[in-house]
């Protein structure tokens, strides 16, 4: 998964992660939870989005994602396709194509980007 | 939180992480969910369990906790008391002495360890 977030980190204060604030159910959501050299921790909130089959994402880092509500589907390339429900982790390897095939409306992604430049 | 885990990386293989098993109600678990360079992703799992006073954590890396179910209260040295409850995060600087007060049974954490060496 990609990120269009520049936000910058707010972990020093809690905030409830699996909580979806009303007012933006149609966008997907990108906040950065914690920024360190080599790693970020980001929270995405969907809502029913998918990947364009003709523009998967692929990434130069891995990346882990844990669903905290909601569910998902993925297809990695040469690694099949994956089904999430909350509590479920899944690890995406650096320089694998992937899609988000399914996402429930909403769902909150825990995602760990590890070595991103 | 330290930790008392050697155990290696299992994070291709999706589990639910908020789920507890039966049978090991009563120590506290340790389970590394993926490790990298610089990285290590950890659940833990406490039934109780509480830091003793005498014995504070101390560790020379930030400590990223998430609570994927119940809930905990940390006293971090020189920056006070926090509730956590479900979805609540919290960093841990790096060299800040802390203990563990009180934690729900079962209690499941999300811990990102960064920079250990």
């Amino acid at each position: 998964m990609g990120s269009h977030s520049d936000q910058g980190s707010s972990a020093a204060t809690p905030g409830n992660l699996p909580e979806v604030q009303c007012g933006r159910e149609e966008q997907e959501l990108f906040e950065d939870l914690l920024r360190r050299p080599g790693i970020r921790i980001e929270r995405i909130v969907s809502h029913g989005q998918t990947t364009p089959v003709d523009q998967p994402y692929v990434q130069d880092w891995d990346e882990w994602v844990l669903i905290l509500a909601g569910s998902a589907e993925l297809t990695l390339e040469g690694l099949g396709q994956k089904g999430l429900v909350t509590g479920e982790h899944l690890l995406i390897p650096a320089g694998v194509p992937h899609l988000v095939t399914y996402t429930a409306d909403p769902t909150i992604w825990l995602a760990i980007h590890i070595g991103e430049p």
